[in-house]
């Protein structure tokens, strides 16, 4: 227990080795997680998304000065698509700390973990536990990405937030019907450019076409010109609203059972493969297995089924 | 067995139910999948990746294009950021198909799995497999995205592709150290706007930095102008050059190994839960456990391992 204590006090550096213990999946990182984790549960998990070059760092950097001003403290997970490569997150860990450097009530974390096994969701979601046991208000999850990523943020998130651009081309319209059904806030940035109130009409429109039970969030299109902090106290204001709103319904609530639900779930496969192979490699009949499905003399499927023939639970 | 002797035969259609049935995840799809696993193994897996905007849709149309003139059939996984949610998948393959629908030796399928567990990386997998069966010789892979998606492409191509564009900000810059690492031919198309020429600059020196070992791979970077259909003749003998030199060189081979063994694990783990979930789900000590998670009396692995002590291997 190296880190927890300390982490659970706020200590950042702390809290950034703990976080790197659990990207690398050691047991030790396991046994400070167990002890933070009844500690866990209070902070509000806001994911922000859009795709590359809608200024979406400049926009994390105003809505933390706006929540901190609010006298919230924030915590940050970006996760870097350079990172799970290249060691680009650490990069990107000091550029957006320098600004907040000398603010304690601010921590920012870059997610560097290569996930094969939704492990990019894994380290996200520990990650947030840790943000959230050592006490910021706020823990925001920051990605560049129209892709997988954004669905599991979803996931992870209480509220999500999604931020398009003026003139972005196909792509971004081909995106649009994909993101309304994520999206609770959505962010029009560098709303002085030529085109801001096209996106903003063409949003709208569709989101009205949805339909919407009696009751359900409204998700609002909001204009910003992060540059120039312009439009950053409504938006703060609409993420709070929709907070209240989902605390209101007991969608929250029900969300974070969910979450917590699925991420039991994974550990459990994991583990449970964990003993598999712990009782079986380097077994005879296994590495027979494994030959017959190189040479394709038999398939994945059948030969899962065989390997699990060896395996019972006792009720 | 409704569909798989028909796609091995070439028949479209059957292909397509084939490939819906394996996303569904039904058990009927994977006894058709069984039946076609030994006729896998034969298609070139090519991936293509890149932001929104990039004119992926148009260079994707070029490349199939271009293998056909090479009397190259081409199967096509669109993976569509809108598909997860909205059916715009479908609606995507129509736009894609009209183009090449007249040729036999095209065939184009949108993925539209929403994958919490890898799944969208499973069903990515299963359709290659269902396309490489049906005989096509090159299997293309088209992501929009930056982020998880790019990097299982990677896992299951035999080459990968990023494209770039001139001219996208901070983010893209923020990307290149990332997908330095990934990609094996990088394109820069829209090579005709202003700062083409500073894209590919900028490419070749991150790519002269980097340590490479003796005899490996030196990635190209080629201009590209899709609308045009320039530089795509160049562009596919470039692709054809990475699958010789990885086939010479044996990295094909353990490529191929690596992502089957991947697809078996999952499985593995897979089937595990499902087994366990079988035996235990509804009794009273299962009930008790998740009460005790629900409520933070334990945390998430605590419990897993706790489950697990119900779960034998016999050798």
């Amino acid at each position: 227990m190296k880190y927890a204590q300390k982490a659970l006090l706020g200590d950042q550096l702390a809290g950034a080795r703990l976080i790197r213990l659990l990207e690398e999946g050691t047991p030790e990182g396991i046994e400070e997680l167990r002890h933070i984790y009844p500690h866990t549960g209070n902070a509000y998990l806001l994911g922000i998304t859009g795709p590359p070059g809608a200024g979406k760092s400049t926009l994390v950097d105003r809505i933390i000065s706006e929540f901190r001003s609010r006298g919230m403290k924030v915590g940050v997970i970006a996760i870097d698509p350079s990172s799970p490569f290249s060691g680009g997150a650490i990069l990107g860990d000091r550029i957006r700390m320098q600004k907040h450097s000398s603010d304690e009530g601010v921590f920012v974390r870059s997610m560097a973990t290569r996930g094969h096994l939704g492990g990019l969701s894994k380290a996200t979601f520990e990650g947030a536990l840790v943000l959230d046991a050592m006490g910021y208000d706020v823990v925001l999850i920051e990605t560049v990405g129209v892709g997988q990523d954004e669905v599991e943020i979803v996931d992870l998130a209480h509220t999500t937030a999604v931020v398009s651009l003026p003139g972005m081309g196909d792509d971004i319209q081909a995106m649009k019907a994909g993101i309304l059904e994520i999206g609770d806030v959505f962010i029009v940035n560098k709303a002085d450019k030529v085109g801001a109130d096209d996106v903003v009409r063409q949003l709208m429109t569709m989101l009205e076409m949805r339909e919407r039970p009696a009751g359900a969030w409204i998700a609002p299109v909001l204009k910003t010109v992060a540059a120039q902090s312009i439009g950053i106290v409504e938006l703060v204001d609409a993420f709070l609203a929709h907070r209240d709103h989902m605390k209101a319904t007991g969608a929250l609530e029900r969300r974070i059972a969910e979450r917590q639900d699925h991420f039991f779930r994974e550990l459990v496969k994991q583990k449970a493969y964990e003993k598999i192979l712990a009782a079986l490699e380097g077994t005879e009949s296994h590495e027979k297995l494994l030959r017959e499905l190189r040479e394709k003399k038999t398939d994945p499927y059948t030969a899962a089924e065989k390997l699990l023939e060896n395996f019972t639970v006792c009720a």
